[in-house]
């Protein structure tokens, strides 16, 4: 994401608590810190990309002093919607405006500069954010600060529940005298077509369970989404379902892919299996 | 169907029940039939295309004594792959070759000549029908004889659940404060992009549930997953709960566009509603 900026003409001081992971990024021309009150000082806009709303929590804590006034804070991080609502409360308590913006795309994504990127906030702190997101993927404002968390739960939910439907389909092709390679390339393409079937579906068909999104991350997903539907009054009956699904499978395949859904469905099958490909759980 | 055998330079008989039926089809280049014997007699391929197994079978008894040897059979109607085999049983004990090959994608696909057409029978028999089946759209061979109804089937499952995926995720999105229109632009072309996002949340967001795809007709489709799942011994509980889903708006909107999934979730959600639209149900 640095690397686009910089390629996109912005001049990018960068910051990590473990300094030694800046080294790269100082060599494609961005300004390694060492201290967080320096990156931020002089900064019109700063950017957070961290494991978890609480460490994303500390930093701003940590930076808020040296912030100036106005400052722009994008954190694309992924948190609660609860989390970015107390970050924007906190910083604009402070004259520094907020925007929660989560990203999906992975690696892959960021490297290319196509992540897609779900942004929280205002309409003005947009505008002037714009630009600088559009360095690194495709923006779309969804709603209040918050709501790009919100956004990146409604993603999260739809990928780990089309990854249970896919592995049920699959299994019914197998158990039922398909080929379910066959079936997927069959039914590809039409109203049944999704991103996972694509990826995911032929992951399942080769047995390759090697992250990727792991379960445990999709677990935490699970039980985020399910938290902010309580909060927002809404009960999802296949979202709860797909969550015990996953929860199946918390202890055994912790770290795998979360195509795993197919491992936690055969578990409840027992004898049932796709294809004769031996198992890659990495 | 007709149509584009006929655009492919084949000669084609056609028979119905009701015979004003067949006006339109001789007036593009088909000879119509009264008798289904003559239909039939001296076919080398017949291809049936009908509203269920039941009246599949009742044809089939129909045509069965005009039928010459060596004949191949395509039913390319939706029916339970028990009555597939069972038809394929029958013909065979007559010397009739048979393939299930039941389709999707709409009167649209059936238009463009684009169906996805899911095969099941011998590579032999797959393998005469091709040129035929790709006149009409694009044939994959999936497996025995009933295994095209199986891959189906599988197709059913995923469009039933997604579009209750789908509901899931922009019902959320809209209890929990975000713009459920914006996020379901955000998350497009990501993991969580589907045909059924594409197409049926635009539905779900514009509150449009004019079938399409009717509620009744998932319903059955759910059904004979579900029986096709017991016959093979697997148990699929999304596919389960999705069916409840459904079950809960048979009496009320029968006859509303299967992402109507969204109707059964709002009745379980007292008060949440996605949107501001007033429903279409046609």
């Amino acid at each position: 994401m640095v690397r686009r900026l910089l390629l996109a003409g912005y001049t990018v001081s960068v910051w990590n608590r473990s300094h030694a992971k800046t080294a790269p990024l100082a060599a494609a021309g961005a300004v390694a810190m060492v201290d967080l009150d320096q990156a931020v000082a002089s900064a019109e806009i700063v950017i957070s990309m961290l494991e978890a709303g609480p460490v994303v929590g500390q930093v701003i804590a940590a930076a808020l002093p040296a912030l100036a006034p106005n400052t722009l804070w994008i954190d694309m991080s992924s948190t609660r919607q609860l989390e970015a609502r107390q970050f924007h409360e906190t910083l604009q308590q402070r004259g520094i405006r907020f925007i929660d913006a989560p990203v999906s795309g992975g690696v892959g994504g960021a490297q290319a500069g196509s992540l897609a990127i779900m942004a929280g906030g205002s309409a003005a702190d947009f505008a002037q954010a714009e630009a600088v997101l559009t360095a690194m993927g495709r923006a779309t404002l969804v709603g209040p600060a918050g709501s790009g968390q919100v956004s990146k739960l409604c993603n999260q939910l739809i990928v780990g529940a089309t990854l249970n439907i896919v592995a049920e389909a699959l299994l019914l092709a197998q158990a039922a005298g398909a080929d379910p390679t066959a079936v997927r390339t069959a039914i590809r393409g039409g109203f049944a077509e999704s991103k996972v079937l694509e990826v995911h579906g032929q992951r399942m068909l080769e047995r390759n369970f090697v992250a990727g999104g792991q379960v445990k991350t999709q677990i935490k997903d699970m039980h985020n989404i399910l938290d902010a539907a309580q909060a927002a009054g809404v009960t999802l009956p296949v979202t709860e379902l797909v969550t015990q699904r996953y929860l199946s499978i918390e202890q055994i395949y912790p770290q795998a892919d979360h195509s795993a859904a197919l491992l936690a469905l055969e578990l409840s099958n027992p004898g049932q299996r796709v294809g004769t490909a031996a198992d890659r759980l990495g």
